[in-house]
């Protein structure tokens, strides 16, 4: 069998676990008592540490962003069409980092991982983690790996909040931020759509209380209709009526309640094959992250004042048709960022895919993208 | 008590019940060999019957559209806005009618009816009902109050589309069709939402297939999550912004998934409140019609050429942050009637409120409403 894979891909790629045996502190108050990151990395760091990049994944993400985990894999990595050898995250000339964060379902320690003081998955008592948290844990990373300070760190979406925390946590700690598909805080509407969210998990009564560990169920039900709503809120209005209109899977209505249009069965599809793979409980912490994720809460509200903090230069990206984190959201950013003096270069790229459209390459998306990282890369010595 | 209603209000008003005695043949193929219509009217007919005006109502509403029922009765029917003396539908000229639909729950025969071949509730063997179902049930309505043409019919979203089927299905029995905030048809985004509503119900172990009344208990966790979701459509993401903005029920993060933000509690509390009072049978069976209503895919999917049925007159009325059917989707409406040659007049009114705006009066909606609805009065013999 001809395996290859392409030419401007990582290649195959193996996910390492690191254990770190030293109590986080968390914004909760709670404290972990030693925890694991799996972490994946594309490139090869050079001798002064200083061409670094850290991907930061959103909700449903994990540490698996580029490349194949063997030559019979089928799919790259999440965001295998941005990090490669000559794609806009040029792994010929940065070393990436990806992780799965902390209270993730994939290797790093999360609510079903064991909690060392009962021997038994944490489950709900697995602390609620924020973003700050996961950029302190993104610290302990970096020192592990000996990185000083990152070229970049870039993120979408949730990982937006990410690259946008680690400006103001850690100011000499990374020289860029790429800030894609974000927005300085959830509005009123995007809680509204996690708490369907959360409350379709928890009404769900092979929930058990987040102990469905122990009864070797999962509330399958619950993190489908979650998923489902979240679906709708990643696309367009007009991509999905591209995509399905009002597609019949039959010829005629069959006057029911099975699926029926093609877009009823996509939507469960999707449902079906999230809710067997991710887990319920950091589920949740992810919404909630999301919910909580508001830099401007310290600093009076007023988000210039915390941009006061940064230190590094921005480079923020949104999307047309993105309406649950709108281009109007990432010019709030810009306009804090601008009032504060940091240096940032923004654009709205034309795009019909909706938030989505953050790992779908374009042409204008692809070359704002690979200039500015061209950039950073200039500065970085070979 | 000085019990006293507003001077501008129909008053106290009793619900007539209605019982066609004759089978009504269905859009689905099925029969009903029997229904009730629960009834409502304001005003009084006059003597050539030209003055009727029927009430059509959307996805949760009922009959009660208008006034009281008792002088201590805190809450007017859910049109009560617009329909009274002096108020847009002038009760002092027009004589107003307003139905529960059938496969309603609110005393129209609908799923939580006794099915006279079980001597059982309907439950999941009542038929699925199509907005021209309900516009044939209203005409035969309309032939015992004898009424033979109507001097307008009104509706607000699916109100609007029984608006609109009856310009098609019974071209010379209106005069005037008044369609606010509604749509020719459903997008895949619309559908979409519709699905997850159903899905929740229907994936609720209390569903029990829809036999939930043999067992006495509600589906009330998926029916809860359908409002929820419904809710967030109904409204703009900045009227939700305006309301709740990010303000927690307490002063700080609580660090868990209990309703911590305003409008987590505002969410549970409407979908609650609804669950008790909303059959989940109906649920199911109003959002299907919303997803079949597509009155072009009978002539070539040609909007126009279905307009060409029409001979009535039209008002088409749209709210500017109205998401769930944009202003837009009403140009689609205005652009076909015009293509048709039918006579339309057509505004969009800035209001902040999403797609409760037609609920919601405010001066140029009214002054617009009222001057279109005297016009209709003055071809009205006294």
């Amino acid at each position: 069998m001809p395996d290859s894979l392409p030419p401007d891909s990582v290649g195959v790629v193996t996910p390492e676990t690191l254990h770190f045996n030293a109590p986080i502190k968390l914004t909760c108050g709670q404290a972990l008592p030693a925890f694991d990151l799996v972490v994946e990395t594309y490139g090869t760091l050079n001798s002064d540490a200083s061409n670094a990049i850290l991907i930061c994944h959103a909700l449903s993400g994990d540490h698996h962003a580029a490349g194949y985990h063997s030559m019979t894999d089928r799919k790259p990595g999440w965001w295998d069409s941005c990090i490669g050898p000559g794609k806009p995250i040029d792994t010929s000339r940065f070393f990436v980092v990806s992780l799965n964060n902390l209270g993730g379902c994939n290797g790093s320690t999360g609510p079903c991982s064991i909690n060392p003081e009962t021997g038994k998955a944490y489950g709900p008592d697995f602390p609620v983690i924020t973003v700050q948290d996961w950029v302190q844990s993104q610290a302990l990373l970096a020192d592990r790996l000996g990185i000083d300070c990152w070229a970049a760190v870039v993120g979408g979406s949730l990982g937006g909040m990410q690259a946008l925390q680690w400006s103001l946590s850690y100011p000499d700690r990374l020289r860029h931020a790429v800030v894609i598909a974000s927005t300085p805080r959830l509005t009123a509407q995007n809680i509204a759509f996690n708490e369907v969210a959360r409350k379709a998990i928890i009404s769900d009564p092979e929930f058990h209380g987040g102990r469905y560990y122990d009864t070797h169920v999962i509330p399958q039900q619950g993190l489908m209709l979650a998923r489902m709503v979240g679906h709708i809120t990643y696309l367009s209005d007009a991509s999905m009526g591209e995509k399905f209109g009002r597609e019949l899977r039959e010829q005629a209505y069959k006057f029911g309640y099975d699926a029926e249009f093609q877009v009823e069965s996509y939507l469960r599809y999707q449902g079906e094959r999230f809710s067997e793979s991710f887990d319920a409980n950091t589920y949740l912490l992810m919404t909630r992250a999301l919910d909580y994720f508001d830099p401007a809460y310290e600093f009076d509200n007023d988000l210039a004042k915390a941009f006061g903090q940064a230190r590094c230069e921005f480079l923020v990206l949104s999307f047309s048709t993105d309406w649950r984190f709108t281009p109007k959201r990432s010019e709030e950013l810009v306009n804090a960022m601008i009032a504060a003096r940091c240096r940032v270069s923004y654009a709205e790229i034309d795009a019909p895919w909706g938030h989505d459209a953050f790992l779908i390459p374009t042409p204008r998306y692809t070359d704002i993208f690979t200039s500015y990282l061209d950039r950073v890369g200039r500065e970085v010595s070979a």
